[in-house]
């Protein structure tokens, strides 16, 4: 089993991953895709006269300020426009997709944050009403169900406190744990970088192996956005998934030349 | 089995609905909850600023005009914000839910229209590259699958075409279609009116039950958005489902109310 997290970047080239798909599960690869949305989910928040807002907590991460209308809009973008768009690609190529985010049969299950202790301005706050959480384990029969009905699961956040309640849970961790409770071969991060660099922008330092045991040392080159997915990636290895491989979803074939030995693989 | 048909009305009961599923199931009546989105998808397509459009077929029947854009708003609201409402409600309340499209696994299939003869202005047009059709079968294998393993169907449109594209159908044939493919007992559909008028809006007019050979005949006093939901009856009723009911989606406890005598029996 693969597990294929494709993020929500919007230089990703969605049809070349849905081909890539096709072509592996044609020739016995079982697949398993997890897709986010936060870009588009940004650009329809402001068109919506609701912006989106970020927030940096008390140990420094930054993430989505998620009151009820941002996690209805953050529903409306991943669960219909870019869940029902990979689930429609994949059935015109005649693949059985069944979209389903992370809420549905509790996929996702998680902790709620209601209370985030944030800064700004460098002064602390609480932050009430929050509709934030962790993934603690994913159900795992109701995919398991699925895929040996012949169908294709194609997940997304949010997930499901242990109340029921929709919460905004990172993709890439979510992805790491449904790797883990597959004991997949392999978790694919498709970005639209052509790896981990060392020095980022330069491809040039593009690191393309490093051991399972040193995984937690790539958090000093991860910027930006790469750093979640690189948590991801640390925890999917605790988990025991084989190995764990970011790469670029910019590309033709992008799973297949991932898997062929391409971006940067933690095993 | 009941199959329960929603509208998108903002005026209905949503958490009455839900507690009477939950006292239903605990009652061990087995039901599939089929839910719709017109009003919501007018409103987020007028704040996107792609206004919704209605268009008038040649033989006189409405429709949503539903280009690449629309089709989208429609799968934003339709599969986002409602669908993922109606399971959280649901998993709040301890209903392991999971919401479907009629695009997953295919669940509504049918034809595409892609060319709809209309008349604008008394003047016959074609419209090209619309994005509706007609369920013509229910793949209920998926349905009974999650069903078997305990969980919760809630399903709505856009259903799939044979190509596997997203359509937009119509949720109340849709459910109609459901609940002939279930040999259901009754179909139940929640609307913001008491159940079929004579003459409309007069409640005191109430039909409050009429026989399954004569349901044609109920398409006279249909008006509005009515019109539909009787087709649907009707289909229903071909299907062989045991009884349609139109009842009042806005009381408490409308399911049972309806299943108690409430409303318009078509049996």
């Amino acid at each position: 089993m693969i597990v294929v997290k494709v993020g929500g970047g919007t230089s990703l080239n969605i049809d070349a991953v849905v081909a890539d798909i096709v072509a592996l599960r044609a020739r016995g690869t079982d697949l398993l895709l997890v897709h986010g949305g936060a870009q588009t989910t940004n650009a329809v928040a402001e068109a919506l006269g609701h912006p989106a807002q970020f927030v940096t907590s008390e140990t420094g991460h930054t993430s989505r300020r998620t009151d009820r209308r941002t996690l209805e809009i953050f529903e409306m973008v991943y669960c219909g426009q870019l869940n029902k768009m990979w689930v429609e690609k994949l059935q015109v190529k005649g693949i059985n997709a069944v979209g389903l985010s992370g809420l549905d049969g509790r996929i996702f299950e998680g902790t709620r944050k209601d209370t985030l202790r944030i800064r700004v301005d460098g002064r602390r706050m609480v932050m009430r009403d929050d509709w934030t959480g962790t993934v603690d384990k994913v159900n795992a029969d109701l995919l398991k169900t699925l895929i040996g009905a012949g169908y294709f699961p194609v997940l997304t956040p949010p997930g499901s406190s242990t109340a029921g309640e929709a919460i905004n849970v990172d993709g890439d961790r979510a992805a790491a744990m449904v790797a883990g409770a597959f004991n997949a071969d392999a978790l694919v991060i498709l970005t639209d970088q052509v790896g981990l660099l060392k020095q980022f922008p330069d491809e040039a330092t593009l690191i393309s192996a490093i051991p399972k045991a040193q995984a937690d040392r790539l958090m000093e080159f991860a910027e930006g956005r790469m750093k979640k997915k690189v948590m991801g990636a640390v925890e999917a290895i605790a988990e025991g998934v084989g190995k764990v491989i970011f790469a670029d979803g910019r590309v033709d074939e992008p799973i297949s030349r991932a898997l062929a030995g391409a971006g940067t693989h933690i095993s």
